[in-house]
């Protein structure tokens, strides 16, 4: 079984069963985000993890064998995303790229955030204009540094 | 002067003055990013805006002017960034859009993050493995309607 | 049953059976721009809805199932779609995309029109010189807006 | 001087101007999206819609001869545009283009909506929800016709 | 079964009972261009015309019925095609295409010629230097009419 | 002055002078499709051409140099090209490549129609329905040949 | 049995055999390079030639046949090959493209290398410095030529 | 002056001064093709060489210095070159590209015809059937060896 | 049996049997990365190393036979990978590319290092802060040579 | 003064003084690939590191002060390089690619090796079948944490 099979296999027993990525995170006892992106192809998980997410989705031991290894990871199917929703944290990158680089040099010196010593938070905030996506990227700063 | 070679003026007024953008955004009276957004062509700015930026930078009656113009937006050079510290950020497009559609999903129901009711946090935080870059996006939530 | 093999079902069974979209349209009771859509892949459906469509095509549980399924948007098999009716509205898009701009910014401000908060109309009209297509695209104004 | 070079002395000419589209329009007795696509690089003028626009925007000889010359129609800078604004044009096209097909197909039969016998209406709509975009496209149907 | 197999399913047939496409044509009552471009996946062809096809052919009752939906037209596998046979078309274009529209332009004002109220001629010519294919496109030509 | 610049300052004094392709074919006493290819930069000319031509439009020795050159062709800005008059023969390409294959097959047998060994005809022709574009492709049959 | 299957077949018969080009281009009795584009599905083969190539690798009927129908030409996976040995030649155009034109243009005039009216050779030559690949290419010259 | 500046400059001085890369590769005293190549930017050239050029051409110190420069190789405009002398050898290698692996594989084993240690051929040869274009490419066949 | 299926079925059977790389390459008696390659598609395997891994790995006969074949070469999905830690790699050509050509270019003269005379080390270094990855590359330099 | 200006000014001045990267590395005091990759606009530089090399070269107030801020990095002038000597390296990463991920993932777990604190060696070997290219990259480990 390969990595995209497992994700597809994931996806259709978490359809069936109805169960919600927040009861998938809880039992996995990882942050939903995680679990989340794990599940769709994009981190190894521990023999424990994917037996506790293999448990809540109902996923035989070929899923459970295939989230533990190491997937070739990226998940857009095209350069860019046609899909809307993805589509607009592209355009935020169309947008603010420059912007992120700007603020990095002057805060931080010559470097980047890190996107592998990193963490995102997921959250929903409803204000009074209504309800508001908030997302929050946690990177380590690493300075370019030859030595 | 068209927006591009406002966007010039002001990088290169910014360095030869030696100012920072914190200054800059604290004269024009609005958040970092924004101003960084607006200064490097993806926001028009108010004519108090624009004198204000212009005073904090020297410059002239014409990038004045052009600041002021609504841009057509869109600053990568590549439609996939190669500069290092833009590049991460599509990296965590690539490794994290499905998640972000997933988790958008099932908070709020079919819809997207707003792109344009949108603002940006961005923050450096030192902790004991030294410093992380920390950015927030926060767009309004809008559920696909058909009326 | 992924959501391509759901429209694709979908277009075997509305040949087959010789139904119209309208018909189809009819019982699901929305619009039948909307009912298109969905059922080719671009929007989710009711349990209700996806019950009337399947009840008017004949498609079984699987199907019904995909149906209201939060689907990953984006119809086009190419960047640039080939088939010429599909192509005209790209070729609207290369010779009006920066009248529309110029348009929405004269009348509304700088911001978009958005397709989420979105609706068509479809309509034949016939006048002297034979029928035309009058297509309706009616989107929420979203100004840009920091805060 | 290129056609290029009078799109561009047109925007300059407006914004250092002050004038609107509308008022452009006005003088020139043309519908304001026509006039706007034909400023903008996507139609030749007549010789004295030329001068009526040159006279509302204080144009040279040159620019009037410009505008009156055939263009080579395509406006967007890349295949698919980065600008939020006409964006989300392209994303109705990946969401509705199907749609557009099977419903022209379902009451005209085998054919396309012509985007040279075309015109296009602009409206501002102010609902309760707030102020929505209504862009109506208005093409003969042209039905495939060998002989 | 989908078009592209419908046209599979000609193509194989054709090599198997060793029938021209002029044998075809005739059967079908049509010019040979057409027949061939309807079997080829590009136009929808009548219950009479998919049947006398399919008798030619000893086509079964699923390639009939998929011969006579609307495609989705576009016949090459790649953007610009790689078999020298049909590049040297696109050669054409990219030597001459300016040349078309200069030609159009000159002899009938702004416009286009159509392609779908449009036919081909397709003949074989001997003369003395040898065999000579001649091509002739006859397309409506169609005014840039915006009313 | 390189064959670009040669082809601009061609355009510019055609449309300054007023002259029609047809008067300055007729004094380059060569077909009309030929004279606007090398004209627009497809093909090198005579020294006698291209000082009649020089003649006909007002070029100075520069251009007329230029215009004897062996040009690097392809004359479109993209790939495929955008403007809807030239765009068109891209889309007789999408839709009849393969029937100009199969009926070059039908009748010569395995090779190509010559871009080379090839000339072009255009002509209007006024029918009741309106006047019609006519385009002949001549080229010469070229058999796949080893030896 | 599409072409690229008979490839493929024709591919695992000459590992499983054992047998090199060199015997199949004997037994088929034609140049071995054209052979072995023929086979690789680049070149169509008389019935006797498919007969002598399926004999000396041993192949049904159903490869045969295929081998004998005009293929659909183009070898390449990508626009640009990324194996090695293919894309040295790729390399070789890249630097001597401009070259090839020069001085085709300064022997034979306006014109090209028919790729079609051609054949290869293919040597080994060992030299003292080791062995070198020797390949010539021999194409007819065409000059363009309008009438 | 950079490179591309240099072979610009000796194009014009070439077709100014009417001189043949025949006459110029004479003064330089190497092989037409490498000169040729040389001169339009692909290989340095050393202090004499390009002093007999420039004395050949009628060039400046400038272009003498930076023809001694190593370039960055690489002469088309497009990936895939659109002018039809040029195409002709892309062609080649789209049909005959797996020909030559498969010829290299039989006779040398595994490895690349070196495009770096190698030459070019070029000859005119006029046989009955009119001349004909002889291009011979000679690499040093270069084994895959790991150590 | 296809090289890609051979590759699928290492990869399958590495993860089943949970051997590594590092036995793999002890039992068949070669550098682990050349190893890692030649299981991975890219480098063909004597009869002996085929059948040292296939013990290793526990593959059959058709596995064994097709590993001996030469390959295809080119393992990435996309042009540029979009897995992070293949992502670095190209990264480090985009940043460091013209300086491995000037160092190059100054130590050895005009040149190239070869890819085929070549070879990978690989090494795991822990130092104080931390483990490193450090990759040598080591090709035979090949002098730009025309004789 | 741009970036890319100022590394046009580095090379222009590096050849007209004759001056060795080795030579100015040492008066920068840092390692020749680090001072390479600075001045081909790929590094920031010090003030005194800027001075020096300033000094070296020759260069003026203005490069100095381009020199030290921060690039947008990426020296490619297309996404595959096409200078053989570039090549080569994107070679090395469509072979080797898989390969460094799997040693990455064997000996590290799962993670990246860092391109931002990283560095390079250069060097020239000579042994007994000439002169090699010896490239060490070593960069940090950074292994996926979420944390």
């Amino acid at each position: 079984m390969t990595r995209p099979e497992a994700t597809q296999a994931v996806l259709d027993a978490k359809t069936a069963r109805g169960v919600t990525w927040a009861e998938v995170a809880e039992r996995v006892g990882r942050p939903r985000p995680w679990v989340v992106a794990a599940l769709t192809g994009q981190h190894p998980m521990s023999a424990e993890e994917a037996g506790a997410a293999a448990e809540a989705l109902g996923l035989d031991e070929g899923v459970i064998a295939a989230l533990q290894t190491i997937p070739v990871r990226g998940a857009l199917d095209t350069t860019v995303p046609v899909d809307p929703t993805m589509y607009r944290f592209y355009e935020v990158l169309q947008v603010y790229g420059p912007t992120f680089k700007e603020l990095i040099n002057e805060d931080f010196g010559d470097g980047i955030m890190s996107a592998i010593t990193f963490n995102l938070d997921f959250q929903r905030v409803d204000d009074d204009s209504g309800p508001r996506v908030v997302i929050t990227m946690n990177g380590k700063f690493l300075p370019y540094q030859w030595d």
